[in-house]
């Protein structure tokens, strides 16, 4: 299987804040955000395996700013590393208030989406090809941020995760 | 302001997983179920707090078996930890077949909520008092999903979160 | 087939009331309010019979106070009584203004689902098993309300609706 | 205030059954339908006192056929009697297979609705004046409808029923 | 195949504008009005030609007045002219503001669809039979709308379009 | 107030094919996409000329192939010429299964939009300024389009349409 470039699985999502996707202060709902992020990630999961795909997990994310009613909700994803059967979706989210023509961030994620064959088992998936130097950071982040996600799950020991042990004990 | 009890904002939601909440293969879609969790754990955060709330932020959540078009989603959640402004909320999912009376593990997931004033801004929080053996685990372990989340945010360094570097760096 | 108890079939449900919920007063529809009503019937139901069931009848029910947007809808339902192929589902309502800390009573309503078999035929259901002195004056209460539904659905006529006619024709 | 036909109210909904509003068996959802009904009921009751109206209750209904995936569903709602500040709303629900040609009743039913001046206090309705024989008869009938609604609502006693105690108590 | 006629297809939709359908105004968006007028075009091509439809195109549509939230959207569709495999749909929009008792235009609009078989391909259906005057004059117009519909998706060229150079070049 | 470049406006939108979307052959129904369309083209209105704008018309446009449940709807808008108080914003819209890398044409298509001001009367936007070959092209075009729609909107005589005359009558 032939890798393939970041760029191929480039997707871009625009929305518009609608009423009812806000609160009581007019302002997105965090969930309603998570779910068009999730579409977003999906589809550039697709774009790069080129197989149905199911999340399998999310990053801790924070969100900066709110979004409001009537403003535009921009959403950039990009398969930011593959593993064997799994994908991790870079996304970044800014709001966009197109009268005042003023553009502020919202968030920045990490989806990870396991590509599934036709009997819903895992399926390999293309290795990432990264090229731009922001690729290239993401890419090689990727293997902490795996480490961080196996040890909040549960399934890896902090003592086995080398890079982050570093990242810990440094003098 | 007195502290409130975990209990007291303790929040279940049941819901069905209509057509339109599924992928390709029939299951509940990542971002259809963060939606609905991101509803109860704001429930949750306006019954401890009972002032306006916004999600702030997500910790790293993983999903476990995918939820089938049909079953029951069924979501608990509860504030597990008060910070001056802000409130951790513990969240539990099952999926649930009612049909074949089978319960299975979605995810647990920590959400944290900001209460604010009608100006918009961060406005102090009861104290959290946990009472049984998990409300007091999952309290004493906020400390340590704290620095987790300002690390990741990039609010914290590596070296000022001390839970961490125990955990880390222990022989 | 053996019985079940009441309390196995019972259902919660917090839904928060959005925009699109409300008329022109910011005050939940009606309809809507049946709409989640009858998907907490629903999963009661197919708790009871762990078999598909379908909306048969929902008995005159009344709207005692609006609730209102930003507000939590609060919906128990539990099966109240099981016939051959049918159960009844008793369920309440109330509203939540958590930020007042203030509940109140929206309504209590009886709905009947009907078991279905693959061939979409009636099939039978375990018998209700009411063990709380609730349960128990709900489920003597059923008999009653189901001549009021056989005749007013014009399957029955007053002369043989015993129960009923005790309560008109009484000196 | 001047009386109103009931032809002043006719209001006809035509919804075509989507996925998402179905069950497991392909069949519309209770509530879905409800839900509608409630929309085609408050139009009617708008038309007849041109004024804010909200759900007051809804009378016994039982659904006499499922209405499939793709089938439209064709509702009629016109106001059968006003009282001084209530409407009561007459509905009558029919599938409809365009395929084949085929039409079929689904269910016939009552909401009643109360006009709200600007203050959210109940207003006077006009009077409803009936005039083919078909809303002569449902105009009649109101009154019973009207006790049971009472007496099911527990704000009259079944001995103060005249109308309902001649349908029970007759020789 | 025998003709069917005009009244035959008529259908009437009515719906009322909710928060979700609305601008920042309160306006119904035309987005949402389409998604609308689309549905009732397809219910009054299935029934007229008794197969599964879809839509084909959308002629030159202008909104003239906003309809208001909280107001009712008023739809009549009716097939006005059958060809050999297609169908053109006219459509009538009205806004209604029941409580003013004012009715106001929207737009006038044709939808063309095309009947399909299992298979997907285009079908035969039965000839439109125009009888009232204003059902008689759409349909003669049918032909020259129809070459405007070629000329414009560029399947015909000006040339050929007798009906239109008549228009234009007359002197 | 100064022009604004054509791809100043410019706004891509990707949204997935949910079971909600489709008819029954599990294609996007046309109002569902004009839903999307209309929103996509709102964004770029507004981002052209920075104050709220709503849908004026839409022109003419036909369905090439269906979108298919699960595949990506991929919209592009942008305005294409900008009159005194109106902007005409250039659609164009294709279908892609990821899965097979498959990419297919749906349509093309031209809406207008008009700008507002608080009192929601029409508002002077920015004139529009065309750099690539395909702007220059569509911004040419667009007065013989707007010509079309004042002569189908009844607002112009086919006699005074210059460019549509040379268009039918050459020799």
């Amino acid at each position: 299987m032939e890798g393939k470039k970041a760029s191929q699985s480039f997707t871009i999502m625009n929305e518009l804040v609608l009423p009812n996707d806000t609160n009581v202060f007019g302002n997105l709902m965090g969930g309603r955000l998570m779910y068009w992020m999730d579409i977003a990630a999906g589809m550039a999961a697709v774009k790069h395996c080129n197989a149905p795909s199911m999340t399998a997990s999310v990053d801790n994310l924070s969100f900066k700013n709110p979004i409001k009613l009537g403003n535009i909700v921009h959403i950039e994803a990009k398969v930011s590393r593959a593993f064997t059967t799994s994908m991790e979706i870079h996304l970044k989210v800014w709001g966009e208030d197109a009268q005042q023509q003023y553009t502020y961030e919202s968030n920045e994620a990490y989806f990870t989406f396991v590509a599934l064959d036709p009997n819903r088992k895992p399926r390999p998936v293309p290795e990432l090809i990264p090229e731009t130097p922001e690729e290239k950071k993401v890419y090689e982040g990727a293997l902490r941020r795996r480490q961080i996600r196996l040890i909040l799950g549960g399934k890896m020991k902090p003592d086995d995760a080398e890079e982050l042990k570093a990242l810990f004990s440094k003098q």
